[in-house]
């Protein structure tokens, strides 16, 4: 065994003490499949004085991260700040600017800042390794870059948030509502006291930036996503997928097409049947169709501090065993610019929950907007509760284009039987 | 983009065939994500005027794939002959030899050969990449060596032989029994002619063998393994597992003991809610537990053109991108010899399918057996025929060691309204 590689933590969470915790237990073997080990020669976090039930006395503390991002003593630097901005934006320019490698866990970080820094990363001569930024322990950005790098890629999808997945599975075999469900998360520490950047689809829509330009050599564009939560997701949503054979899930997509790339992270009705279906749980999983290998599916624990850790020093391993590869699979300089196709060129089915008035005519009434619209309807379930009370009416449509789907229901709302804004929720054959 | 890497592909069957189309099709991203072209610079197969929809005409020809292995103008061999010995193994020594790196979907020389193999290509500098021998177009070689190094593996297991698995899924799906099946499945061109090497279990032991190795930094131990096949299965066991809450598959498990390891191909019986019971079909799945990671599932095509092409292309584009990890995680010097420890000394669960004469006092003299071997019964199954006449009786077991239960099968056996050979399959939890 030759020298150590030195890194640097930045952050001592969760995530940044199961790192610490990985080392301690595991650092022989580490050594023994490195070549060399790795040396915990500096950390840096806000609270020295805080037990965190790990030992970094071994360690140079600093009390600024970014001077010790700068510091030539320590080899690479992993950053587990979290946040696009901040402390955690100029850690990882810091090291970058130096040479220095980084492997980091922040999404929000790389989907915003990702073709940036890769530029930088690349220009320097350094690493930038973020395979604990999407999908936790799964190591799906290896998966993408390296294991199925033979394939032109088609379309990425998966279940990227834990937490909504938890909400929606408990939704369902609870038959509970969301409210009540998210509020029981919150308690169980599944769901953060302010929980929007998960339930709005924030989270979700970070790693699938990710994912898209990985799988198709793009540069990352957050922006450009279509992005909704699971917020307006109901008890009646549920038993109504049910009974129609899907699963409500929130799922981020990614698909190549001629004209460019589509991004979009929404709640999704798929077949029960589908390896999706089955994930439940603060379980993620992705599947990668490739145009030689079909599809890919890989699942697994998309958060938590053993997970996360264990992908954070896979990375810190393979580049420590020499891996050099391009950020993104191929390099910066060469990731092209697609355009994200808009979600009114969507083309797909729809389920829609209306709540009308029990009356005569009101079928017939939505019937004449679809029809006028050339939406076909594949199944249409409606139970009378006592006449001239609301009931809620659900419609299946066959493929049809987002567009119309859209005009069609401007006009369903305008009906004076339609009581409610109606629910829509897209059905994917993945 | 500097020179190409030169590469000489011996075997131009299924996979062979898969790769030259693969490189043809996708040779321009492969040179972008590599930084240099992959060029096929010399092919070598038993038969130069077969038709085989590719065109070679761009390499030069060897009807003898070892000197084509030995010429110094190739710089990395592909073997995709196949077996053990003979010429594969020729190929692989001879190129490995001079100290040029190999890329092989062959899981017997692996299997058989492994440790050797890695000794010889470390001591040369070369390296040898297998990652289409198992589970085909699952990366799971890297997933294991890479994705999870920061792990203490213990337990690997998975779904290897999709022959075995499209057996026994039609099986449940029609009721229908094995040898009838079978000839289906022959005709479909999902199992060979002589199809012994699959489904008696002897293909997916290759492929754990080599798990095993890779997950547990140990030298490859063929010969250790504990394989049973799944010619024994009948309707009736499938219609009795669903009832229990059971799907049956064949499972290669590997698993690390503090006194060695577990290494076992064998029909199991697992919860029809676990990950790899929904995997139908000619998929293959692999489920790796590390002590950081916990559970990771990935799940694919484990066979075919496409799919074990998109493995071999992978391998060599990760030497193209310079590459060079320890052929089984460390280096082989450092491969540990763990003892694999034997059947009698496994503990679990057992489903028991008994015929027996349908008269009063059989159920008794059962029970007896059972519990002078300290064997307690989880559910029994019995329904009645015709008084006298033979009828099924199965048996549950919670957990016992394989070693009482061998007793207790052998003093069933000998009773004399015990009408047939007990059938047993394990039920595991995993």
């Amino acid at each position: 065994m030759t020298n150590a590689l030195k890194i640097g933590v930045a952050g001592l969470g969760t995530v940044g003490s199961g790192v610490v915790q990985v080392l301690a237990a595991n650092g022989d073997a580490i050594a023994e499949r490195c070549g060399l080990p790795i040396h915990l020669s500096a950390v840096s976090a806000r609270d020295r004085g805080k037990d965190r039930g790990i030992d970094v006395s071994g360690a140079r503390w600093f009390d600024d991260a970014v001077a010790m991002a700068a510091d030539p003593e320590v080899d690479l630097v992993v950053e587990l700040i979290g946040g696009a901005e901040g402390v955690a934006r100029s850690v990882v320019e810091t090291a970058l600017s130096r040479g220095a490698s980084v492997v980091t866990a922040n999404k929000a970080l790389v989907a915003h800042h990702g073709t940036a820094l890769a530029r930088r990363a690349e220009a320097e001569g350094a690493a930038l390794a973020y395979e604990a930024a999407v999908a936790g322990g799964i190591p799906v950005i290896k998966v993408l870059r390296e294991g199925l790098s033979a394939n032109r890629i088609e379309r990425v999808h998966g279940i990227l948030n834990g937490t909504c997945n938890y909400i929606l599975s408990t939704m369902r075999e609870s038959g509970r509502e969301f409210g009540d469900v998210l509020a029981e998360a919150q308690e169980l520490g599944y769901a953060e006291a302010d929980p929007a950047f998960d339930i709005d689809g924030v989270d979700a829509a970070h790693k699938l930036a990710i994912l898209t330009a990985l799988a198709f050599g793009c540069e990352v564009d957050f922006e450009a996503l279509h992005v909704e939560g699971i917020r307006g997701i109901s008890a009646l949503d549920m038993e109504y997928a049910e009974e129609l054979g899907y699963r409500i899930k929130l799922l981020g997509i990614a698909e190549r097409r001629d004209s460019g790339v589509v991004q979009r992270v929404h709640p999704c009705m798929i077949e029960t049947t589908t390896p999706l279906a089955q994930v439940d749980g603060v379980f993620n999983a992705v599947a990668t169709v490739g145009d030689f290998v079909d599809r890919i599916v890989a699942e697994g624990r998309g958060a938590g501090a053993g997970p996360t850790a264990s992908s954070v020093v896979a990375d810190i391993m393979d580049l420590a065993r020499g891996a050099r590869l391009p950020v993104f699979g191929v390099p910066a300089e060469r990731l092209k610019r697609l355009p994200t196709l808009p979600m009114t060129a969507h083309v797909g089915a729809y389920y829609l929950r209306l709540m009308v008035v029990d009356r005569p005519g009101v079928i017939a009434s939505i019937a004449d907007v679809l029809r006028d619209e050339e939406i076909s309807v594949e199944a249409l379930l409606q139970r009378g509760r006592a006449p001239g009370e609301a009931v809620p009416m659900v419609i299946a449509t066959h493929e049809t284009t987002e567009a119309k789907l859209r005009r069609a229901l401007k006009q369903i709302s305008a009906l004076e039987t339609t009581l409610e804004t109606p629910r829509v929720i897209r059905i994917e054959s993945l």
